[in-house]
């Protein structure tokens, strides 16, 4: 699936990828044009991708594209149909390249596009309120309403019977039927993805989007950030109290109840029919199962598997962590 | 006392609401007019209740209603005079109840009705910035100040002497004299009570209101929600610092102290002269005293007495926390 | 330094600040002016200090103030040059002083000078959006993005190469070069600093600032509050993320990250190279080191030292931590 929001400048050529990253390779076919950065699986032969850990090897074995940024001690995981490119530290690499490709997705400066609602084609289709912009790339499906000062900037598809509410920011954001967002909210941002470096970090590109499922519900002050390569997803009827932040890349199933001032750090993935008490902080990178229920005020630092309830912090069994504390 | 802001669409024939639960009851004048729906105390005879667990009995015993929303189990402890209405879910029937009774009160999508303020009878009483949107049934006090963008939507009555901050979204609100709300505030929203449903949950309605009550201060970015059927009530000289959540139907008392980042779960009391440090969370249903001092970062999941000081995760005295902790 | 924002109403005659204080004191030149109200350090002779616990006794002595508002047991610290103004509560008398000198730094009602930027001299020169309004003395740098609704109220300095988010409010803040503010930001409004009083608090004037230096990341959301006697200080290359509430006074050093929902007390001093996991909270006064870690969740209640990696509530070496809670 190309990439519904974010231009891809390429096809880019070997010499131009090469030469960003101060590199001298010479078995290489300068002039051949690669199409897009992909992860491993995703990649066909016309992409370059990357490769940064050991616990992708199984992905790298069998990777299809034709370029892959990696180190020393990994190049030898790749398929011969796959030239190496040894760098320093993948990350930052692969950072410089996706940039390349998608220059658009590293700033989120406001949106200069939009116009007055009531100057676009969603002026006689949409029940809107005062001061409503609307950018570049967007589209509004029917019976939908947007409150007062709400800015949908470029590359926005919202669905049929939806409501925004007032002083809404919302951007690179894919929004099924029947999604309700409340006051203040602002979704679709950048994560916070930086390499840190003294007096200037870099910022890392975030091509992914925020995909909102069908019956959702999202509290007032919620932020919910885009992905950086892969998407931030919150499942269908999934409802989300006010003040939630969701980091980029996160990952909720369905009917799952998230309680106010929740944070779920980046690349977290959450199951089906979870329940996570107000104020509960969950770690990035972590799985937690389906049907598990986190109490109010915990902080999640490991894994929790499916039909479990856990409270505490960090958090723990939830009748260890009552019985302990009686 | 009738609801100030939510409209009762009654008298309804229990015709209607017998129809409505798919109830199929022979005992009853189906003819006769029901007035409204309240708790088994306030009731009258012209009123519908609901009594839904045993902790209510003594309430149940003694209630006017005429007709009362329960499960077989607990029908015995209605006196004569009052009709059960024998349903599987309580709670889900009065929701239903509620939300034929009062409509209005279970969406909260942004209000069609405003108009800029200098097209209103406030434009020579009131000091307001630009864009300031005011809805139907409001009023606004002498010496006030509503900032930019500020949306005052229906159902608002604002006091004496009170200054609005910039860019925040009142409804179905009752501000008292001298109260300052700063910036980005959302208040009077509904709350976060929904009955959970596979593949698309039901919210209950919210026919409670905010009250703040005189010189109230309440920070930047705080999100309070009105009451589902009772109140959501700020005492008077209470102060909330940036970022709190305070939820549905939660009740301060007076000269109390909320620092950034707190959140308050549904329906717990909190008494007089409290002090809560940052980023405390208090869980719903509790009752937390007066002169009660709870630490920063504290999770309280009981009820706390009068006069204690208590800290940690969950909250403890705090002596004995402290020592604990060496 | 003279204040860079809130005009000093001084010279005032000692007469007019004893009557403010009502004392009764006969020894002092009634009729001598005070330039100003400044801290022990900084006071010359024509200001005014203030003294009110023995850890500044170093200071006190030193005092080159004429007057010191402070309690009869701590009189006999000041040098000869200084005559002392006893009063009952040093803050509180101190509070009315910087009042009677800063009138305009107590009250934070919206900004009523503002202008829609096109009708200012930035017209040509800035980058906005949609209805931004712009204060007074308020300066912008070359090549700066201001996004739509968004609110510089008067007493702001932004540097070059900076862009402001959308619904934003800014006041009293000096921001250097190539700063990014994301979406719904409140910065520079007065702190959560008050003086409890049954039924009326008084709320005790900020005359600080927010300096936010070069390079700096803000997220949306976040919460910056200015200094009261000194300023909050987020040094550069630091970086936030979404949600994260600073509190008056703090001062964070160069090169940190603050995770999304983290909240730092007032006057609280972070190191350089700090690093702060989501949700972490800080309590009031601390000194975090250089180099410190935080983990998410931590609920920090002493200083920690330069070099360690902490986690827990209260926050203790993270071996040990993990090692308890294994």
């Amino acid at each position: 699936m190309p990439n519904p929001f974010f231009k891809n400048h390429g096809p880019l050529k070997i010499s131009d990828l090469i030469k960003l990253l101060n590199l001298n390779i010479e078995n290489l076919n300068h002039d051949k044009e690669i199409l897009d950065i992909k992860d491993l699986i995703s990649s066909t032969e016309n992409d370059i991708t990357f490769f940064h850990s050991k616990k992708y090897k199984d992905a790298a074995n069998s990777t299809k594209a034709s370029l892959c940024i990696t180190i020393e001690a990994l190049k030898n995981e790749l398929p011969k149909t796959c030239t190496a490119i040894i760098v320093d530290n993948v990350l930052v690499s692969t950072s410089k390249i996706t940039s390349l490709f998608y220059p658009d997705s590293i700033n989120d400066d406001f949106d200069q596009s939009v116009n007055n609602i009531n100057e676009t084609k969603f002026k006689d289709k949409v029940s809107y309120g005062k001061n409503v912009l609307i950018g570049k790339n967007v589209s509004i499906g029917i019976n939908c309403k947007i409150g007062h000062n709400t800015i949908i900037e470029k590359n926005v598809i919202i669905g049929d019977d939806c409501s925004i509410g007032s002083n809404c920011v919302i951007r690179n954001t894919l929004i099924n039927n029947n999604v309700k967002i409340l006051d203040n909210c602002v979704v679709g941002k950048h994560g916070f993805g930086f390499f840190p470096n003294k007096n200037k970090n870099s910022r890392y590109p975030h091509i992914g989007i925020v995909l909102i499922k069908d019956n959702c519900e999202i509290g007032c002050g919620a932020t919910i950030d885009r992905g950086s390569m892969s998407n931030t997803i919150i499942g269908q009827n999934t409802y989300l109290d006010n003040q939630v932040h969701i980091a980029h890349n996160v990952k909720i199933g369905e009917n799952s109840i998230i309680a106010g001032q929740v944070g779920i750090a980046g690349s977290s993935i959450i199951g089906d029919n979870v329940k996570i008490g107000g104020q509960a902080g969950i770690s990035g990178h972590l799985k937690i199962g389906n049907n598990v229920e986190i109490g109010g005020g915990s902080g999640v630092i490991k894994d929790i598997p499916d039909n479990t309830k856990v409270m505490g912090y960090p958090a723990k069994n939830i009748r260890e962590f009552l019985k302990e504390n009686k």
